[in-house]
């Protein structure tokens, strides 16, 4: 048995090191177009931020010692330009000496990853216009700006995008971020960005949104770029972050199967099209677990785990990739946002029903010092509960939320499993009443109509405007309110029934929800026709961006 | 529908709350015993060691707020003397003026606690020798410390034993641990607790195991603890953490069913023996979801879900408890032990087969800084691979990891959807593989028949003694190995076969039980008969604790 693998960062390291575990018997010959097999290609905008200072940190492992623990034929600098699926052979360039070669498989895993987009604009080739992909892309970003960069332009804010923004800033960068969506990390639901923008301003970023950059040009001070709006930004270094594309063309030119957006089709078994040959990672199509779309998902852990089940699949096991669920985090500035399953404006796109609710609690207890807060938006089925995903934004204990929401996306669970879950609590760690709790409380509450509620899109849209009742203490609502609303505190709410007119919708709304809550009680039981604003006043804001 | 609730903490203020919500009608009743109602009693260690030095934030609501925002009734320092079940009337005792009285009720539910024990020793009632439960009781620790304590003797090494250690040492008293088992912390298994034994002996505290205080004295300058081994110890402070038993009498005298551990009888919707009276929280028996046995939990996320669904089956809602899962957490000194579902030692007790992993992975990506370490076990089903189990010790993280295996325990979910699990990748959050995916791999490798595993215990109890084949490094063998173990690094063992003798049984180890499964997958492909030690060296070592 001899199988090839083209590709040696995530995928294919993967692929090979289970292969070996697999079989002592085979022939493994890896191959990679870069100087580099399995490097932490996450840490990338780390090292250029000098968060992590030592570059051979990121080699995860290197040739050499691949070759002695798993005994692989590993070849860097090694190019395959073309894959001859009749002969089972593919042609291999040494990008070293020139020489090209035929090597013949058996199996052959196809890894190649996926390509950041360059956009055809006028002066992408100038030499300080950088994507950021390989180790070597680092080391170039990382020498313009240990050369003295004084202002940077990143086009696109995305997870790479934003991640070297933060970099950049603790390199005392002067930072611009340009932005063609109206929101940064488009996979997410634009109010959940609301916090995560914020927190880039605080710390110096400079947001453009609804803006593109149409050219590069030189200058005496370095370039400028020139955006779409007219505006004119001076810097020393662009990064480019708008996207990657999967690295295809070999598979197109051998007449594999490939999906609209490019990704390599493959089914279940990472088999493409050619049941001689898998592909794994960046470059191909999958199945989205939730929507039972095909989608395509740039990211490591998938990566890592589809290496390991097409070469379980081309040693004959039958090991099955369920799909990819979408999990996606990223921080900066020690914010985070994280998410898993599908959001809401992908629900809406497929017209998938789905109902929502928002919580904003602390990440434990608040009497214990340190309590940091966040939000967390949970969307489920509006019959069954079933829960569709969920999205978080805020500081520290976001990433153990959306990781503990993932598996009980997973396991099919409902929102009514969310009450119920016994989650570690101590107050340094987590509430009696966990985030996760309270949102399973929450939508639990909605389901079973003990808990009318309603989304602030509704609220604006709606054609009779309800009278909007802000039922918390008469400080808050003077410190900042919902423009019309009245304020009638809970507490004093019974006695004051009189001050809340009849024969009109309510809508109820405090902080964050639970006194709206009570206060829809109370009202509900009085005969009104009330509906509390879901994640109250703090969710309004996230409605409420700064327009930048 | 007139409610009353005996008992104002967690589960009573949560059931008296949620009654509310339930009924703008409804005549409600708290009484408490205690001054307070709803304080945090898991934040009292804190306050002793002034982490959490403003009193007034442990007061999670007061009277006052209780009876503006829900209209309740509350009336605290009354006692409940006794129950008369056939007229439906409690007996009060109004602690301030010593006035009785009788209180009707079509509902009640009982939500008095647990009681910490108090052996009976000599001494144990010196006005320095305090158990900790209640606000005054943290006042009266607190004021001891701050008066001027030196030294310090907790007996009991449970979890409110443990925090109350950290906060003396926080607070300069020199502190003595006494513990009749031969580990802390006896919910979890024991080499579980080694590193968390050996972290509270870095950081000062002293461990003195299967000893106990027999008798407390006075001295000149404070008191002498003696214990059974004969040893002395002097101490200006005496703390007792030896357990907690169910406050049942005025359940026991009114004839409702209890367990043999005295706990009070309820069926899934909480309802003791008589169908009017509903009970709640540390006093009850419940449900131990994983291995189907009565148990008794006495934790605050438990009692507060049970506070709601009493409340909702006292308004006739059908509303059930699934039961407890025994998800709980400890933290000290930066080091974090978790644990949920069923232990081994539960697991043995009760003859439930099972089959355990181990792995010791970093909390986030390694090359990223602060990668903190971690002890992470697995128990599952050895057919089906159905999780039954887990524990966790080490620093930053850990708790996130056992909340995502307690969702998994409540799913249901296998070892194999582990290794499916999708979960929050970026380099300061996780890895790629993440630790829970790793036990996955581990465990399911086992189940398949790819990865061969022994356990230590098996290893050292065996009758004709394995070889043992250590594969690491020669510098890390010659920094410590298991006795009589043979070194070949798992990178030369392809080409020093001949150095293995065959016919004999084989262990290979390394540090954790990466190398050692590339190792057991060359042998057994070379005809061995071998297994990897689960975990690794790390395992042997958790296995060898200090003897104190």
């Amino acid at each position: 048995m001899k199988l090839v693998i083209v590709g040696g960062v995530a995928g294919g390291a993967s692929a090979a090191a289970r292969a070996r575990r697999l079989s002592e018997d085979a022939e493994i010959v890896l191959i990679e177009r870069g100087p580099d097999v399995s490097f932490a290609n996450c840490g990338l905008p780390y090292h250029v931020g000098n968060v992590i200072p030592d570059r051979e940190k990121l080699l995860v492992t290197t040739p050499g010692r691949l070759r002695e623990r798993f005994r692989l034929d590993v070849r860097t600098r090694s190019e395959v330009e073309a894959i001859d699926r009749p002969r089972k052979v593919v042609r291999v360039r040494d990008l070293a000496t020139g020489r090209g070669y035929d090597e013949g498989y058996d199996k052959l895993i196809l890894a190649p990853g996926a390509a950041p987009v360059r956009p055809p604009i006028p002066g992408i080739d100038l030499p300080n216009v950088f994507t950021l992909r390989t180790l070597a892309d680092a080391d170039r970003i990382k020498a313009a700006v240990d050369a003295g960069v004084r202002e940077a332009v990143i086009v696109g804010a995305g997870f790479i995008g934003l991640e070297v923004a933060e970099n950049l800033v603790h390199r005392g960068v002067a930072t611009t971020v340009v932005q063609l969506d109206r929101q940064i990390l488009t996979p997410f639901d634009a109010e959940m960005t609301t916090p995560l923008a914020a927190c880039l301003r605080e710390n110096g970023v400079r947001l453009v949104f609804r803006d593109t950059a149409e050219s590069i040009r030189e200058t005496p001070g370095g370039m400028e770029v020139q955006l779409r709006s007219g505006a004119v930004l001076p810097a020393q270094l662009v990064v480019v972050g708008v996207g990657v594309r999967p690295e295809n063309p070999l598979a197109v030119e051998a007449g594999l199967e490939t999906g609209p957006r490019g990704g390599v089709r493959v089914d279940d078994r990472l088999r493409t099209s050619d049941p001689d040959i898998f592909a794994v990672g960046d470059a191909i199509e999958t199945t989205d677990t939730v929507t039972g779309e095909r989608t395509q998902v740039p990211l490591a852990g998938p990566a890592n785990r589809q290496g390991r089940i097409a070469a379980d699949n081309a040693f004959g096991r039958d090991t099955r990739y369920r799909g990819t669920q979408g999990t996606a985090i990223v921080g900066f500035f020690g914010k985070t946002g994280a998410m898993t399953g599908a959001s809401e404006k992908v629900l809406q796109r497929i017209g998938t029903p789905y109902r929502k609710v928002y919580v904003h609690p602390a990440h434990h207890a608040g009497y214990y010092p340190g309590a940091e807060g966040m939000t967390l938006k949970l969307l489920f089925d509006p019959q069954t509960g079933k829960l569709l995903g969920a999205q978080g934004a805020g500081g520290a204990g976001v990433d153990k939320r959306i990781d503990v929401l993932a598996v009980a996306v997973q396991a099919g669970m409902t929102v009514f499993a969310l009450e119920e879950m016994e989650l570690c609590y101590a107050p340094q760690y987590g509430s009696a009443k966990d985030p996760v709790n309270m949102l399973g409380f929450v939508a639990a509450g909605l389901l079973r109509g003990d808990h009318p509620q309603v989304d602030w899109e509704s609220v604006a849209a709606s054609a009779d405007k309800p009278l909007l009742l802000d039922v918390r203490t008469p400080s808050e609502y003077a410190a900042g309110h919902i423009p019309d609303a009245v304020n009638v505190p809970v507490d004093e709410l019974r006695a004051r029934l009189a001050d809340v007119p009849k024969g009109r919708p309510v809508v109820a709304y405090c902080q964050v929800g639970q006194r709206g809550y009570l206060a829809t009680r109370i009202l509900t039981q009085s005969g009104y026709a009330v509906s509390n604003l879901s994640g109250g006043y703090k969710t309004y804001l996230l409605h409420q961006p700064d327009p930048s």
